[in-house]
This record gives structure tokens, C-alpha cells and sequence, in this order.
């Protein structure tokens, strides 16, 4: 029996990552689960991500510390309040070169490990409008992947960028994850949760998630906070 | 007068970022120069980017928490001899990632600045064979970053990754930054420096920056171990 391909498979503790995990493991997987404690409002996040990646049963899980509060410039990262209502244009939610930075680190893990496949959660349908969530964004970083390491150069290895949700609505994510077991009551999506952890209700990230529930004709097992 | 336009220099403490400062200043650049705590043995490189810093004269200088370490893979940031012999391919001194997360790191701060301009004193000439220091790597960085961003996207900014050092020998590196008024007795390039920061003379940065100095007719004012 050959033995699992391993894949580094980026983490939040959110609904669209732990959907993320739980297929990367029906692909036949063997997980590294990588988060990230980036000096994020939402750290709450961070034990959802232990939670759902002890309960999908991954190989490794590593959070890395990275401050981007040393330089702010998002509502999730410095003294922004986090909008209660839709944004126009790219809101104040986004965290300058997030997902640029963590696959970054992701790719590091790869070439250590070694593996050859990163899976990443970003969607570009029911979402914030991120410009580091779209497909142009994810090719344009599997090229670089490629170009700027000893495995892609010297190595003989493709790099993949894995973004399975990329196209998907956010009821469909919510029903191919339930189809693989996944407990969405283990994830947290909020950008302001409570000190309990539990969701506002009205940030875009609670909206997007209820809705997607609702879609779904289901309730959301998630936690919110009275009249949320 | 117009105010200066402000850039983001990557600074090592190195001969080439030292030397990229300079140009990025002598360009009129503002500059906002960014070091890395990354884990790395050589960490004699901070006081050499501080006190290359201050003599340069930047706007800023943040020194980043990232910790490498936690991949580990190269003999920079685990417990791998560093070579004293020329190493056949990529040697074990590259960093897997490097050059990528610096260069996102740099570009989060460019979106929080704002600011348009990256420097990095990367040179695919006399180098030590890093996939990360050539032109196809710094011209699909630029690309990502331009999809990657809030400033990319919706800004109307184009990144530009300036590599000023990329296709010149170290000689012409260090009488370029000879001419500009760069101290080399203030950098540091050795990958396995002594307890007083002092170079070993024989790995592989401190033989091509030697070997600079001896092609350009001059003496190497920085620092070596005796008999090194």
C-alpha cells in the first residue's frame, strides 16, 4: 500500500477551511494543518482550528506567530471597528497580503516536509470581495511557488495550489461539508466574536455563513450572541 | 517641493542589502527599511542592519518576528553545518520560501504605508545559486502582488519590485556602493559568524564578498575570525 501524499493545508478554525481539510482528507491526504496567530482580533479562531484538526484527525498541526499588527491597516488587525453592514468596493476587513503571507509559509513547509500540495479555503462567491481570494491570485501564486524554490528549480517538483471552494456558494460548501462529516457547531467565522468566542451575527463573515445556512434550509450549529 | 516617494527596502544587515539602500536613497526614495528576526544563526546581521540603517538615514526601521526555525530545512535556521567548500546546485544555506515571505512581508507594509516601491538587494550574478535572488522570481512576484492587493486591484497601484544588484558582479556592486558612500565595515555577510560577529572567511558569503573586494583592488574593511 502506498503511503498517503502529504499536503500542508492552511487552517483558520473558519467553516470554509475546516470544509477545506475535510476534503483534502477525502482526496486521500495525509494532513499538515498550518495556522497562524497573526495578531488577529478573532484568536478564538485559533482553538476552533485545534479543534477541527484534532477532530478530522490531521498527521500535524503548527501555528506559526506572525505580528501584522506590526503594521496594521485592517479592521481584523489595528483599531478598526468591523463593519455590521455590507461594504462597498473591498472592506476594511481585509488584511493587507494575508493570504500571500500564509501560503508563503506554507510553501516553506512544503519544501521541508517535502510535499508538492497546498490546499487553501479561499472562495470567490459568497465572500468579502478579498482580492487574494480570486483564481487569477491563486495561479499567479502557484508560478511563483514554482519559480522561487529549490524544489520547483532543482527538484523536479510542480507545486499545487488547491482552492476546491473557489467557485463553489457558500450553501454549497456547507453541504459538501456536511456530506463528509464535517461539525461546523467546532468552526468560528466571526470577525468580532465575543469574549466566549461566540459570533456577532452581523459582521459580513456572520452574514455570509447564516445565510449560507439558511440557503442550505439548515440552522447553523454555531455559537452567536443573543440578538446577534 | 514634492515629498518624497516612500519605498520599502529589505535590509539584511548584508553587503547587497546595504548597498541597495543607498541606491534606493540615491533614487530620492523615502525609505521604510524591513529586517527579519527569522531564527537565523547569523542574527549579528540586525545590529549590522541597525547601524546600517541609522547611517543611511532612513524614515524607519521595523525589525519583524518571524520564526523560520519552525520549518527549519536549511542550514540558516536548523542545526546544519554551514559549508566551507563550494556547493554543487542550491546549497543547504538556502532558506526554503525566504525571499517570498520577505518579499510579502514588504508588501503587506507597502498597503499599510502607502506605497508602490519594493527594493531588494537580491543579484543572480556572484550569488550563492538561490532560486529566490533571479530575475523570473522577482518579475512573478511583482505580477502576485499586483492581483494579491487591495492597492493592486482597487487602488490603481502597480507594485514594482526594484532588484538594482540583480545582473551586476559583486565587484560592480561594491564600487557602486563605494561611490554612493556606503560603510562595508558596518555590514555583516558571513552565514556562521563568531560570538563577536566577526565572519568565518570561508563559507560561502564570505568568499564571494572577499572575492569582491580582491577583484575590485581593495581591502574588505569588514570584520574575520584570525586565519579565517
Amino acid at each position: 500500500m502506498q503511503s498517503a501524499k502529504p499536503a500542508v493545508v492552511l487552517l483558520s478554525g473558519g467553516l470554509d477551511s475546516a470544509t477545506t481539510l475535510a476534503i483534502a482528507k477525502a482526496e486521500g491526504y495525509e494532513l499538515h494543518a498550518l495556522s497562524f496567530r497573526y495578531g488577529q482580533r478573532h484568536a478564538v479562531e485559533l482553538d476552533a482550528a485545534r479543534r477541527v484538526a484534532a477532530r478530522t484527525g490531521v498527521a500535524e498541526h503548527r501555528i506559526v506567530d506572525i505580528d501584522l499588527r506590526a503594521f496594521g491597516g485592517s479592521a481584523l488587525t489595528a483599531d478598526i471597528p468591523v463593519p455590521t453592514s455590507p461594504s462597498k468596493g473591498i472592506p476594511v476587513t481585509y488584511v493587507p497580503a494575508r493570504n500571500t503571507i500564509f501560503l508563503s509559509f506554507a510553501l516553506a513547509w512544503c519544501e521541508v516536509l517535502p510535499a508538492s500540495d497546498i490546499f487553501i479555503g479561499v472562495n470567490a462567491v459568497d465572500y468579502s470581495g478579498y482580492p487574494d481570494c480570486r483564481p487569477e491570485f491563486v495561479r499567479a501564486f502557484e508560478k511563483l511557488a514554482n519559480l522561487a524554490t529549490r524544489a520547483g528549480v532543482e527538484g523536479g517538483v510542480t507545486f499545487t495550489v488547491h482552492a476546491p471552494l473557489i467557485s463553489m456558494s457558500k450553501e454549497g460548501i456547507i453541504r459538501r461539508g456536511l456530506s463528509l462529516g464535517v461539525d461546523y457547531g467546532l468552526t468560528r467565522s466571526c470577525y468580532a466574536p465575543d469574549a466566549e468566542g461566540r459570533g456577532c451575527g452581523v459582521c459580513d463573515s456572520c452574514r455570509i455563513r447564516l445565510a449560507g445556512f439558511a440557503a442550505a434550509g439548515l440552522e447553523d450549529p454555531g455559537e452567536y450572541v443573543p440578538g446577534g
